[in-house]
């Protein structure tokens, strides 16, 4: 049960935003220009930084959501998926990306702890400073995020088949015009 | 010197808002919704809120920047809130404004460190749901505007006069139709 009283049923971020719907107008805009809007990084790979950064901070809901809409966008199964999070590094994802989950982590730590040489080795790889920028503000973003569904004390479903579920479909409306009773 | 090329020498968010206008306009239009919008909770407490975040996130710039805001509308002075930062518990800050600056110390730790306990605390000390509901989003979204400015190694003027200067026509002209050139 959520910490407080939300009037619904709904899991994870959907509880809040039917809650207060004046502010997830605008949270869903932001999500909408960070992970969807024309990109050089595409949608697969920002929903990955997401994702990245939800299973760093531990919030089950977002870290689940996002992660069946990375699988969806970039064509990878549950189990690929879990090895990544685990451990980007090993992973055979490209070079560019190992580096901007690189930053990701580092931005989940703090601001202060994204350092000139994380930024300097994704620029090595070919990132761009709106690559990063974007990056930066992607996994400060869920750095909200996570807090906001977590620390009201929303509810997760633990069945990653009920998040799979829902991802053609998240992935087809985006998230500017989202209504978080469907 | 910013970790990537800002085409400005704008201090702090404002650089990044030059940068990256479309996404400024999202962010801002939600520091007005969640700081200065019609709420039962004041202003200047709310802003205390989001200095309060950044001086545990360690952020110079938006410490600062909201830090003399909160000043201006709780008329109280500078060394008063440096006390404050240090030990809000000690202050004499009325005992819901104390619970809720609780709430928002959890927050900054991560969502999941936000137990019942301290909600109740709150509760018992007054605080409604909503109150509750925007405490934890207003710390939340320090912890994302935080992480944007020291994470893109933005520089933050270090001295307070700096912000002192800016904070009445900050108050006035709110954040909606902010102009970072200005």
């Amino acid at each position: 049960m959520a910490h407080i009283d939300l009037n619904n049923d709904l899991p994870g971020i959907r509880g809040l935003m039917a809650f207060r719907p004046e502010v997830a107008a605008h949270l869903n805009e932001l999500a909408e220009l960070l992970l969807r809007a024309d990109n050089s990084l595409s949608r697969g790979e920002r929903e990955l930084i997401g994702t990245y950064v939800s299973y760093l901070n531990d919030c089950a809901y977002c870290q689940s959501a996002h992660q069946v809409l990375a699988q969806h966008y970039m064509e990878c199964g549950l189990e690929e998926m879990e090895k990544i999070k685990r451990n980007p590094e090993t992973s055979d994802l490209p070079p560019k990306l190992k580096t901007l989950l690189a930053i990701a982590k580092c931005v989940q730590l703090g601001g202060n702890a994204v350092s000139e040489n994380v930024i300097n080795l994704a620029r090595k790889e070919g990132a761009t400073d709106l690559e990063i920028h974007d990056t930066v503000l992607i996994a400060a973003s869920f750095c909200m995020f996570n807090r906001y569904v977590d620390g009201l004390g929303t509810h997760a479903p633990s069945d990653i088949q009920f998040y799979l579920g829902r991802a053609e479909s998240r992935a087809k409306e985006g998230y500017a015009a989202y209504n978080p009773l469907h």
